[in-house]
């Protein structure tokens, strides 16, 4: 029997929506690369995109974009409720719960475009509105007409947000929306693959992005970054990382052989966005972990990942480092729900096999002979 | 490239949990039959095996009642949230929703011991506190020594429970307690293979035992018996779901290509404690339904699944039909949290692939011309 621990290799279905060639270093999302994508489209384009196959046409646009202005709201109750959270709570479990009451009161269905409108919608509220609450501040409700991007940003402030900064939060949000069968998106897939609901399907891949493996490293970076403070620490700093046996956090991916070309596309937004001295040691540092950690492992190439510079650009735009992966679910779970509507239309249930290595045999003593 | 729809066949890693013979029909927990377990021993002392690997010895099955004693109760805030959600919620969104918010306040930790314990004590706190609350009746604090089961009968009810009723629904607990790499199970190893939580991985594993394809259907075969109503009226009634091409509910699984011994446990079960015409009918209903699907399907040798006594024995204890599935949620909780700790011990992030098959080289095209 051959075990395939992490299913690393394994095919699990076929899809529509997104390719990575990890050789090429290219992402695509319905046939179009990343680049092209990311250079001259609004997020909500991409998110039509994601959904539907096809970019939108202006009606088309239009209509997604009111029905995301209707759906950004949340309840009085769900406020209510989020203020209840202890205010120290990791951001992803306050979102996670919040989807979860989202999806109470609704009988049973198939996953459908509301339910992903919906999600999509509500996500950056949900974020802006505990960010403020455990600040002791009041929840600002979205604006009408604002960008999904410039929507997040001002209703974490209250400020007519930066058009620099909107810009580099919505080429965020495109290029992180899928990335094929990432840990969370493929829990989105198993979950609705037993004919369960969209919410609970996206709850649990709120609870997969948490982890550090996944989506949980962007803000690692930031502290890494912010400990190093100047470019000529960066060597010293990281040598003594792996020399205590810690792994330094934004390099090298499981299914990239060449630069994440994501990556690439958010280092020239810090470029643009980022404080002057901060890029540049952000940049020294990449160089120099890129230089360190070959020495250490000469056959393998490794290459600065996604969460690298997702660090950089979303503390440029003014989220606290708790928000990064918050931030990073509020552009996933396009995603998600493109791939549970995909699962669900061709569905079967994903259920493996694991090897039982354990003891055989055994027969049961009373318990006062044990 | 091969794809594993499904993952079919597919070996995802080594456990010493569970064990599934599905050409003998035998379900092994850490060495022992599932016949051994459910004849003599209680709920708790399964627990311990599965979390474990050992039967507990009398101090080790004494420390362990302790904990869940201090462990069972939940907070006054929770009791609120609960009354704050739908009355007309499932009962599957609510479990999911509070166990969610039990895992906010916490710093990331890797998943332990008492996170399971934990959540294995309250399950029937919270399943009986909504229950209660939706009848516009106030919580029952779980009573200090009394057993898993006992204490899931009483706190629904107020009332002293009948032993008859509380050994019935011990057994239920312990067969229903694991079961290999079904799509709940897995879904929590993948949620954990992240370093996420243990409270993201069981609330992503209670949305996934939502759906009808696995947890989901022991309300349905419970329908259908009382829409069939007279043993009687089985063979027609069948005949014309089929002909309608609906699925009858509680035949069949993956798995097992003889009888499933669960279902032989519960069929046991149910004869001493179901309303003896309804265990009548039930029987009838299983005779003929797999005599009606075997004419339909004369190569594929169908057998009663564990839903279908499943559904006969909740019934007979005591549960509304609503509660099927999220008691199935207070057994299986153990099994979750022991293939956690598995993962955790052990760990490779689980990553599949999934293979494009939809369109190349597509070029943007501005929104005017589209």
């Amino acid at each position: 029997m051959i075990v395939a621990k992490g299913l690393e290799g394994v095919i699990v279905d076929t899809s529509s929506i997104c390719r990575i060639d990890g050789n090429a270093g290219r992402l695509i999302y319905r046939g179009y690369d990343i680049h092209d994508l990311a250079s001259s489209l609004s997020f909500e384009e991409v998110a039509y995109l994601l959904w539907n196959g096809d970019l939108p046409n202006q009606g088309q646009l239009e209509e997604l974009k009111t029905r995301l202005d209707e759906q950004r709201r949340i309840s009085a109750n769900l406020k209510t409720t989020i203020r209840n959270l202890p205010k120290s709570s990791n951001t992803l479990d306050v979102l996670r719960t919040a989807i979860s009451i989202l999806g109470t009161g609704i009988p049973l269905k198939t996953p459908d475009m509301v339910d992903a409108v919906g999600i999509a919608a509500k996500i950056p509220t949900i974020n802006a509105a505990f960010d403020r609450i455990r600040k002791g501040q009041d929840p600002i409700d979205p604006r009408r007409g604002l960008s999904h991007a410039a929507n997040y940003l001002y209703m974490l402030t209250g400020n007519e947000p930066d058009p620099v900064k909107v810009d580099a939060l919505n080429k965020y949000l495109i290029v992180l929306a899928d990335h094929s069968m990432n840990s969370s998106t493929f829990t989105a897939r198993v979950v609705a693959s037993t004919w369960s609901d969209m919410y609970s399907a996206i709850t649990a891949a709120i609870g997969a992005l948490k982890g550090p493996l996944h989506g949980g490293a962007p803000a690692p970076v930031l502290q890494m970054l912010k400990d190093i403070g100047k470019p000529e620490r960066a060597e010293a700093w990281m040598r003594d990382e792996l020399e205590a046996g810690r792994r330094l956090m934004g390099f090298g991916h499981r299914v990239y052989r060449t630069t994440d070309p994501r990556a690439e596309i958010l280092r020239e937004i810090a470029s643009q966005t980022a404080d002057k001295d901060f890029f540049e040691l952000a940049r020294n540092v990449e160089e120099t972990g890129l230089r360190v950690l070959q020495e250490n492992r000469p056959r393998k190439k490794l290459y600065t990942n996604v969460e690298f510079y997702s660090a950089v650009v979303m503390n440029s735009v003014g989220l606290p480092p708790d928000l990064f992966t918050a931030t990073f679910a509020a552009s996933r779970s396009v995603g998600w729900t493109a791939n549970v509507l995909e699962q669900v239309a061709n569905n079967r249930l994903i259920r493996p096999e694991i090897e039982y290595t354990g003891p055989t045999n055994r027969h049961v003593v009373p318990l006062n002979q044990r």
